[in-house]
């Protein structure tokens, strides 16, 4: 599996933890990011790739340091670097 | 200052101390990412733009977590979002 897709996959799944926790909704990050609830639904799914301009505005958003959004089990070696 | 420019300052600070704690050089980074020495030290000094993808190049070549190389004091809302 593609490590940039494994990992933009868990990062998505932080976003919606600390999202939930929060007590956000996606429209909600939209109006505050400026980012479209279909984009904002695809980068949680980790569908499309993100630059760190947009991890920072999540982070930013979400209120939380940019590490929290790492902050998942993701064994580095496991995975082939291309 | 851009959070872009300060968030890439940071990352670089941490790739050189996190290298420099492990003994390697930029040329031993260069060689098992493939990066040109120039390009390394311009991502260790923030100069350029850093994707997803080169981000968790420098993880996997210097063993670490990708959330270590986030592991510096960032005062997430002292910066605007563009």
């Amino acid at each position: 599996m593609d490590i940039n897709k494994d990992f933009l996959k868990e990062i998505g799944k932080k976003i919606i933890e600390i999202r939930e926790k929060k007590g956000e909704k996606q429209s909600d990050l939209s109006f505050h990011t400026g980012l479209e609830v279909s984009e904002i639904s695809k980068y949680e799914q980790g569908k499309i790739n993100m630059t760190f301009k947009t991890f920072l505005k999540f982070a930013h958003v979400l209120d939380v340091h940019p590490k929290e959004l790492l902050d998942f089990e993701f064994d580095i070696k496991r995975h082939k670097i291309k």
